[in-house]
């Protein structure tokens, strides 16, 4: 049974998010169809991902994997001389609707778990603050917001919740699970559209913190509350009414991040023990 | 009777293109309606655009006008300390769908004319020549091709093009109408996604002729046919099989140019002038 490390991108808007469910129309389920489908097996393919995404979040550079039965891979290419590698991503493509693409299909290296051997995942959310502005083909992935929006002042607030800490104030609380998560990466910067975008990298993101650090950071922007806000109510570790969970569609999982291939086992053991130490812990956003 | 110069974009997915037709979606239908709507006046607004695009084009820098009677106008702000161009830009843009934005609305220099006033008009096309590298979210401006394209042998066909020629061989026919045309710029290259994007500019484009320059240089890029075979159909000035009129949805008006205000009046005749000479000749794409 190789795995298959599968590198995809995804339109959330007409999609319930990246998790399968029952009688709804997820990326999961598109994508487990399909490889069911050009493997042509009976028992349906299993996926594991790197970001569950929510409902109409995005994604250029989400990560599965799946556990595939050697023949029917290595029998892909039929008669044509591709490998079967290019043989599985041009006949996924083919089989997937439009608002799916799958970037990249390979084997994947001894010890890859796409969602445990990752080290980082980075999302990016996009914020127009002046409407006459908005590339309207740009609306399915970009929030308006109400007002004008100060951008440095954004900046400055989001970096001041770097580095590892209890995130407990931006994440719907869950049974026995985790909050502390260490922030790698949080910015905000004006594109060529003077469209807001935020990076956002950390290891891991519980559900929702995205959104919510973004929510944060917005009443600092529209100069509601100080720079020091978001640091206030991660310190105060409970979820503040003045913090918005912002909308789904202007948020995208960019880019997961993995070790070189010696480290992948190593790092997928450690993460599986840490989320046995605190039990059920998805990483999601 | 102030006229209006009105800088707008709009994803034309949904659209039976700019012109106004009964029973039909357009663009000018709804910039119409949403100006006679905010200016609260009983005759419909009447527009003159600068690129009258086709069913499934974008735009995100069209231009048009409207002579607009000056007592609404200016009453635009009500009790705000807006200026009477921002209120205009605010009010259309709430009242418009979210397909069309307004990105500026100003009172028009002495002599302007959307239509005849303008030098040039830049369009960009798209062509994404591997699904594997598709972003979903941009496919509704993105053309798949059928196999991968040369792009340096594409750029170099596409500016044997260049100059003053008669394009009659990339035109559709129109009694009494001027096939000649001064092509600007014509270029391809690839963007950061790998996705080809080629820029076309002329002082006007008859009508479905961007698409053909586009249908005349793929083949080259395929391979099908030598590097000189745009340049060949040029000169035989009548259409060619070969040269298919490429989809809609790659298609985006991205910039008009006007001379400095001094020359607008005197550009506008010019322009006329020489439309009467030829007889109907509307700027199209």
């Amino acid at each position: 049974m190789p795995r298959l490390r599968i590198d995809l991108a995804y339109d959330g808007t007409a999609f319930s998010g990246w998790a399968a469910q029952p009688g709804q129309r997820t990326v999961e389920g598109e994508l487990a169809a399909a490889l069911t489908t050009i493997l042509r097996v009976s028992e349906p393919v299993r996926l594991v991902v790197a970001g569950r995404t929510d409902a109409g979040v995005h994604a250029r550079g989400q990560v599965a994997h799946a556990d595939i039965p050697d023949g029917p891979y290595a029998a892909l290419p039929g008669r044509s001389d591709r490998s079967p590698e290019r043989a599985a991503v041009d006949r996924l493509n083919a089989v997937l609707p439009p608002d799916v693409v799958v970037h990249r299909v390979a084997v994947a290296a001894d010890g890859f778990d796409a969602r445990f051997s990752a080290t980082a995942r980075r999302y990016a959310y996009r914020v127009c603050d002046d409407q006459a502005t908005l590339d309207p083909l740009r609306r399915h992935d970009t929030v308006v917001a109400a007002d004008r929006l100060d951008a440095a002042a954004m900046d400055a607030a989001a970096r001041t919740l770097l580095g590892l800490n209890d995130f407990a104030a931006f994440c719907k609380r869950r049974e026995g699970a985790s909050t502390i998560r260490t922030l790698l990466a949080y910015s905000w910067e004006r594109d060529a559209d003077q469209t807001l975008v935020a990076t956002v990298e950390a290891d891991a993101f519980c559900h929702s913190m995205v959104r919510a650090l973004v929510g944060a950071v917005v009443p600092v922007g529209l100069g509601r509350v100080d720079v020091s806000f978001p640091a206030q109510v991660l310190r105060a570790g409970i979820r503040d009414p003045r913090v918005k969970v912002m909308p789904a569609h202007g948020l995208s999982l960019e880019e997961v991040r993995y070790p070189p291939d010696a480290e992948l086992g190593a790092r997928a053991e450690q993460a599986r023990a840490r989320r046995v130490e605190v039990a059920q812990q998805p990483p999601g956003a």
